[in-house]
């Protein structure tokens, strides 16, 4: 049977890599030959559910094409945030909580985008309508991955869809959600280790907006002097992506997960677009925004808009 | 309460208007101020249903603003085939079941994409999502959507999923499917009153493909001879509409719903790639392509891949 490879997005975060390997359960359930795989290395808190639940992380890859000429994509749309040729195989679904953007096909396809906060959510819903059970260790994978999106139910882009999905798969998954999402949290805030180089790339997507382009990082902390101290060689790290990559703006967020606050760090030609789109000025080239925790819902729509501006 | 418009594309088709009506209907049942409005001349063939079923047209519009500043997409998402000002409202979800393509949103939205034959068949599975149930006329008008999508079951676009919704529909109508619908295609297919400018308007739709701009258009005829008889005066509306767009190709499709087959008839610089798309020779600038009946699947993805070959 044709094999058709499920992809979450570039620098996977944890919904990306639960998710692949949920809706690649499913789809091999309803008779497809899918597989879950990944564009980028396995965050720590990403590993942390995977290890609890005795999972094994889906497959690197670089390419689709010549394994297969069918894909679905999970957790991103966007050309730039996949797999690098994308436009060399057929995109047959899309499962998606993301704004749409630079994403085009040439004939019909599955796409199912939700407002909520998370694909995994959304998953959850497609089992449902499927009359398929959805596994205990496969239910734990997918509440991890709400509870990433959702900082622990503290994102604003996290809705009462996600709460009661949440809860319903915590069950199955026979977790307490408060502990054990606290201490997948933790997991992922500890950054000690990593380089300069390494942070702005753990988390980052780039965006077309208007005639710009912008990439925006994100990293958790439990304490954000952690990062700030560690500015000017963050400020280093960005400024060889922006010129490698030629872009316009790089904005780094270290988020607060305990506090719900943000902290952005701008570089490039376009950096004012920060101080337009949260009313903030930049010192230092870095400005706080507060109550901001949600790079989808708080960040990237009001910079497209600055951008156009 | 915030009044959001549905919209059908431009030149509505069946699916475009009674889809409109349907979820707009569905939408108010679950509390949303809805209204269904549409963005072209009401078709014979549409008309056809309304009247059997007693329902008004939806109000005919040509911008979104100032009246609303959100509104939802039903039977299309490309930006050219949509209102007017629609860069200027916010669009909250699509339910559609057509290539993605020139469609971008700031945030992220609804948006419901099946690759199934028909709009209706989809809202179809969403009112029974939601345990929102469909009344007679309603009934009615989504199942004659499923009828002129599919040419009464003969389109190749047609899915096991369109004949179990169109019968249930039909139960529910109160109507012998074979007997209505070809009432109804038959009293769209009519259209010896119209003039050539006006046959070439009333299903045509534009697509960028590559660096071109094309425009489709397709008409159903009980006798292609009623159609091709008037060649030299429809040519002539064609290289009016090309002319004053600016496009690359335009193709007039005409499709022969008794037997299944379609004459394209193709004018402007980019004509040849029918030719490279159907392996076909355009004599007198036409051609016939067996067994082509759908649009979306037998033409926009040939026509796609010829113009970038």
């Amino acid at each position: 049977m044709e094999k058709v490879l499920v992809i979450g997005h570039k620098n996977p975060d944890t919904d990306s890599i639960m998710s692949a390997l949920a809706y690649a359960h499913l789809k091999r359930e309803l008779g497809m030959n899918a597989e879950a795989v990944r564009l980028g290395e396995v965050s720590k808190e990403t590993q942390y559910g995977l290890d609890y639940f005795k999972v094994e992380a889906p497959r690197l890859i670089e390419k689709a094409k010549p394994e297969v000429e069918k894909v679905i994509l999970v957790d991103h749309n966007e050309r730039q945030q996949s797999v690098d040729d994308i436009d060399d195989v057929q995109i047959i679904e899309v499962i998606d909580h993301h704004r749409i953007a630079n994403f085009e096909t040439a004939g019909p396809l599955y796409y199912r985008a939700e407002p909520v906060g998370c694909s995994a959510t959304i998953i959850k819903k497609i089992y449902a309508e499927n009359n398929v059970e959805i596994p205990q260790n496969i239910a734990g994978l997918m509440v991890s991955a709400i509870i990433s999106d959702s900082l622990l139910f503290k994102s604003p882009t996290f809705t009462e869809e996600d709460r009661t999905a949440a809860m319903e798969l915590a069950e199955i998954a026979g977790i307490d959600i408060e502990e054990y999402g606290l201490e997948m949290l933790k997991a992922g805030a500890n950054l000690s280790d990593k380089t300069a180089t390494q942070l702005v790339g753990l988390d980052s997507k780039e965006f077309g907006m208007g005639d710009y382009q912008v990439e925006v990082a994100q990293v958790n902390a439990v304490d954000l002097n952690d990062i700030l101290e560690r500015q000017a060689e963050i400020e280093e790290a960005m400024r060889a992506v922006l010129e490698n990559k030629q872009l316009d703006l790089f904005v780094f967020v270290t988020t607060d997960i305990l506090n719900s606050n943000s902290v952005a760090i701008a570089v490039g030609e376009q950096a004012s677009a920060i101080e337009r789109a949260f009313n903030v000025t930049l010192e230092n080239n870095r400005a706080l925004l507060e109550g901001v925790v949600s790079r989808k819902k708080q960040i990237i729509p009001q910079l497209t808009d600055a951008m156009k501006a």
